[in-house]
């Protein structure tokens, strides 16, 4: 009998919740392929006097980042990040992208021989010399392979068990159905392709095209013109895999659920889409925008925009992809909100 | 020097006043190409005393079916439909679909020798015995080649001039891009592809996925299921396609305006969601939703759901479109509608 998977969860975030939720109750499901305790790695707080860890390990609810929805009592929070990794066989990374860099660096040399990894993390590093998927910065940092999930999934929906579906890239299909055994359940409902680079592509760029949706909100214009850039924007996405990431990025990625479906949620709804709208009505700057409607937080389509135009700029491409570009300009350059319609 | 194409629209509502106004635009920015003069066929009826051809001949406005927007002075009215149409070199079709045989029956013999047709009409028939495209009975019926447009195309937003997009289908591609000419503006951008059959078919069947999207939004799911609900029918639309048309259809044809983008557009607002949506919340009938919200007139999507049920039926094929087959079930069959998000 083959031994069973150990699964830990790097993270313990709104989203991380939500996750730990699906995949303490999978691996009792599948008690065949997975050990049943799914250790998740939190980051220590104190909550109306108690440890976090406590609570969640007591109380089975993470009060502070996913409130009212309850935890399998299979999912044990660690907040030692060594001792909640040990001899992990399955490891889901889901944590702020900032933090990857230093959490890998401890976790080295821990992980059971033939550990694989799968990154929650949206967005990939892009700057005028390149791209890094955090993936591949994963793989680099660990020396393990790493899949990636991405999909319209807003976490309190799917912590709801609102009907959704998500998108695993595995360039190794056998690893990837895997993972879609820890992850799929009737109500989040598992595609596995072998596109690990779309996949990730695609949770950073809808935020740029997001933001566009929102100038085009702010407008006043109404659903014809919002389709219309929610459109051109998957078409950019699509050609931006294929310009800078050749056959490694395939068309299909671009209908599934981390493609077409989470552009559209995040066109609809979502922070981007709306500091874009109040951006397109007063004109005031995105930093102040950021402060009134985010509580100072980072919008991460306008940052996006940015290195985008970056890496762009760098390879005298600009003219290639005008919706990236002419989100760019509004926000950074001043050209006219009303551009979101001319120049694409 | 080539001799001018003489163009003439056959239709006067909603969706052929925005047209009007469009080409009657464009023949006079093309004048090496058009006669400026467009004739359009309505249909006449009276309008505060007035006959509606001669208040859109004095006041340049069809205030019946386009109020507040003025037509260009060279889009003439013309009461009678031979006279609308004879020599004419370009046809536009947007009529009902109901009035479209007799129609043709009227025009045959009429046209120059070398005209040819595009069609604006919504939907394709679908029976158990088979599909016929509208394009397809135009030229069945007068013996000319029939491209078509469809797109996420709100008249009222396309007469207000705000951006969208439209897919021209045409086999012929010289002919196509003539009809590009025709309609393309900064405004209205036209995509020109040779997949006819495709852009007809996801004109009707979005309506089918609206209804589900309705029903999703009727049962206060959130965004991640619409997304989802909305991705699936996109791909149960391509499937259609590729199964009961083969190599006809095109997958980039459901990247274009009249794929994604109509779908999105539809599924968002419009009047299937609408119903679906008060048929999850009230359980009363459609016939009696149609009553009341619609002021009697027939829903597309539930029709077209049944259509393409008995299509399916005859062929063994329910099971391979489940979208299709439990948005039937869930209006006609009693099912419940939460199996919106379990049977699909």
């Amino acid at each position: 009998m083959p031994s069973l998977e150990k699964v830990s969860i790097i993270g313990s975030g709104n989203w991380g919740s939500a996750i730990a939720k699906i995949v303490g109750s999978n691996t009792i499901r599948h008690s065949d392929q997975f050990e049943a305790t799914v250790r998740q790695w939190v980051f220590e707080e104190q909550v109306d006097g108690r440890n976090l860890t406590e609570i969640i390990n007591q109380d089975h609810e993470n009060v502070k980042y996913l409130k009212g929805i309850k935890l399998p009592e299979n999912v044990v929070a660690v907040p030692d990040l060594v001792e909640s990794c040990k001899d992990a066989t399955l490891l889901v990374f889901v944590v702020p992208h900032q933090f990857l860099h230093g959490i890998c660096e401890k976790m080295k040399g821990h992980l059971a021989p033939h550990a694989r990894a799968i990154s929650l993390i949206k967005g990939l590093e892009i700057t005028a010399d390149g791209t890094r998927l955090f993936s591949e910065e994963i793989t680099r940092q660990l020396g393990i392979p790493c899949a990636a999930l991405s999909g319209a999934n807003i976490a309190n929906e799917v912590a709801l068990e609102k009907f959704c579906e998500s998108t695993i890239g595995c360039e190794n299909m056998e690893e990837g159905l895997v993972f879609k055994k820890l992850f799929d359940t009737p109500y989040f409902r598992i595609n596995v392709i072998q596109d690990t680079v779309g996949v990730q592509l695609c949770g950073a760029l809808k935020n740029v095209v997001a933001v566009g949706a929102g100038l085009s909100d702010g407008l006043g214009h109404g659903s014809n013109t919002k389709a219309a850039i929610i459109r051109l924007g998957l078409m950019e996405m699509r050609k931006f895999g294929k310009t800078f990431f050749g056959d490694a990025v395939q068309t299909e990625t671009f209908f599934e659920s981390c493609g077409a479906a989470d552009l559209i949620t995040t066109c609809n709804g979502g922070r981007n889409r709306k500091v874009a709208e109040a951006f397109a009505q007063t004109g005031k700057p995105i930093a102040q925008l950021e402060q009134e409607l985010l509580n100072g937080q980072k919008l991460q389509g306008t940052l996006t925009a940015q290195e985008v135009n970056e890496f762009l700029v760098a390879r005298n491409k600009v003219d290639e992809f005008p919706l990236f570009t002419t989100v760019y300009r509004i926000i950074y350059e001043g050209l006219s909100p009303e551009a979101i319609t001319v120049e694409i």
